[in-house]
């Protein structure tokens, strides 16, 4: 496996402080937590500077806890880049000078989203890897996605982390956000760094730009997600990158009626694979939480599926992962 | 494997600045790039964002690609930590607060020891892994380790990369570091963490403090090189520190008759393993260096070697993918 490598890119932006965009932690103190954790989970299977595993006000754990049980069975490399952590992180992590993004109603959102862009791209053109399956997590981030799109000028609603998706609340904060900027939807068509700073968040700026240094040096890239991984797929067309792209995201995404996600990877040319886990099919308290339609994506879940399917690992076998480290992570 | 954690503390030290004193890069410049290449020589087996492949003047290769052979074939968990870093690394990093570390010469030497310390240790406490191989690189780091020791007050001559141990200029410039320092030999004995700061290198600081949290919390703990390790176990020890301690080096190291590779180990409390690649097997520009006395340690080359002869992989095996990798990044 090592010509595969999975490439997290964790962040936060101040747009997930507002009430009602992101089911992203029990609390929203835990907000600018859950990225690190996040990445403590993938790297080590638990948290180690970070104290505990996000969970859902409702109970669902951070798909991170998917994630990891497919890569306890499959065995891929993984780096985590630091698009904006707020909070330290035991992980080790890969600097492109991403700093915490702004609040989207903020005339400059992402400061840093030039800047980690370029050394994102330098990154992904200098990885030695076959493939690169491209993670996030960013609580609030379908918002920004969202800000990014509208600013783009496309026309594709995101999905949500809560059952309901507050389709809404996002739009007026995403009016609020062109407003500040001095932007129409669709005045960033084109100039997808514009696009990133004034509406966006440093996980997009990160991810975008190491998609297009992999696009560049022909490597093959999977976009591991769901409405967020649009964005990016918008946000490298829109710079002139017109090679193969390939989304891999979850059914729950996929099976949205709220969000466009078959749509818009018809719109940006994707190579779409959809996998289900399963989850109906047990009855365990943190996958009927996924069956609600809570947190559905985030960490590369769907991605991560997907390579449990082409390496042959049944998804009984990925479930009986998935509940084995929530009994040991939650339980106790 | 996922037991098994093998963690990197890569930094630098201005002492190696000093002539005659290391052999890490073919000219003087390369010395503060040596690390951050190793760690990404170890992560991606290739470098990313450095340039080129760390060789000594004489035609010695980092041994990095001798541990990255190992990894290739047994396939362990690596961690870097940033312990002080000059160059900027494509590696994944871990941040203990560590800054590159001042001339041994100077009064304050490691300002940040007593930090790095504090947080290796933390980390080294939370860190779930059973057992950690616990490696380093830093040119000229066998300079601060006789400094440590004599501050500790432990007569015990460490090794070095040159075929001809350059004791007289070693002794020379750790009684300059010791007179700056207004210390006599002996003067931080029991006080490890003064030795670290006044004589030592940001290192030896994050090691030290890594295996400190380790033994802590019952993780058994392989100290993997040569007189930088042995520098380590007796900070440890002089910390109060009893539990067992492992020590895995070459052949090179344990068979210099200008170092006390035994001896200290004995003196320390260390299960002592000695493993031989067999490069004197093989008629191979790179292997033939090491066998004349080039190098000899460093990211964990002995304690890779252990690995190696523990999963049953033949040392046979392990030239082999040296000189593959020899082959592609430095005959190319």
């Amino acid at each position: 496996m090592h010509e595969t490598r999975f490439v997290l890119a964790a962040g936060t932006t101040a747009t997930a402080e507002r009430d009602g965009i992101s089911a992203a932690g029990a609390d929203p103190a835990m907000v600018g937590t859950t990225p690190s954790a996040d990445a403590e989970l993938l790297t080590y299977g638990r948290p180690v500077r970070t104290e505990t595993v996000p969970v859902s006000p409702e109970g669902c754990p951070t798909p991170a806890l998917v994630t990891r049980a497919v890569r306890d069975r499959v065995g891929f490399d993984v780096t985590v880049v630091d698009a904006g952590v707020a909070e330290p992180t035991a992980a080790p992590t890969v600097s492109v000078g991403a700093k915490p993004g702004r609040d989207i109603a903020e005339q400059d959102t992402v400061p840093t989203a030039y800047g980690a862009f370029e050394a994102a791209r330098q990154f992904g053109r200098a990885l030695p890897n076959a493939e690169l399956w491209l993670a996030e997590t960013i609580p609030g981030g379908t918002t920004t996605a969202l800000g990014v799109l509208r600013a783009l000028g496309e026309d594709v609603m995101v999905s949500s982390s809560l059952p309901e998706n507050p389709i809404e609340r996002k739009r007026e904060l995403v009016a609020e956000g062109l407003a500040a900027s001095s932007l129409d939807a669709g005045d960033a068509a084109g100039q997808p760094k514009r696009a990133l700073r004034r509406m966006g968040d440093p996980v997009l700026a990160t991810l975008s730009g190491l998609t297009a240094g992999a696009v560049e040096t022909d490597t093959a890239v999977t976009l591991a997600g769901g409405s967020q991984q649009l964005a990016v797929a918008a946000l490298v067309r829109h710079g002139g990158y017109e090679g193969p792209l390939s989304l891999a995201t979850t059914s729950y995404v996929a099976e949205d009626p709220t969000a466009d996600l078959r749509a818009g990877a018809d719109a940006f040319d994707l190579d779409l694979t959809v996998t289900d886990p399963g989850f109906d099919r047990e009855d365990h308290v943190g996958m009927t939480r996924f069956v609600a339609g809570e947190a559905k994506e985030g960490v590369g879940m769907g991605g991560a599926l997907a390579l449990a399917e082409r390496a042959g690992v049944p998804m009984a076998a990925v479930r009986e992962s998935f509940a084995d480290s929530y009994a040991q992570l939650l339980d106790g």
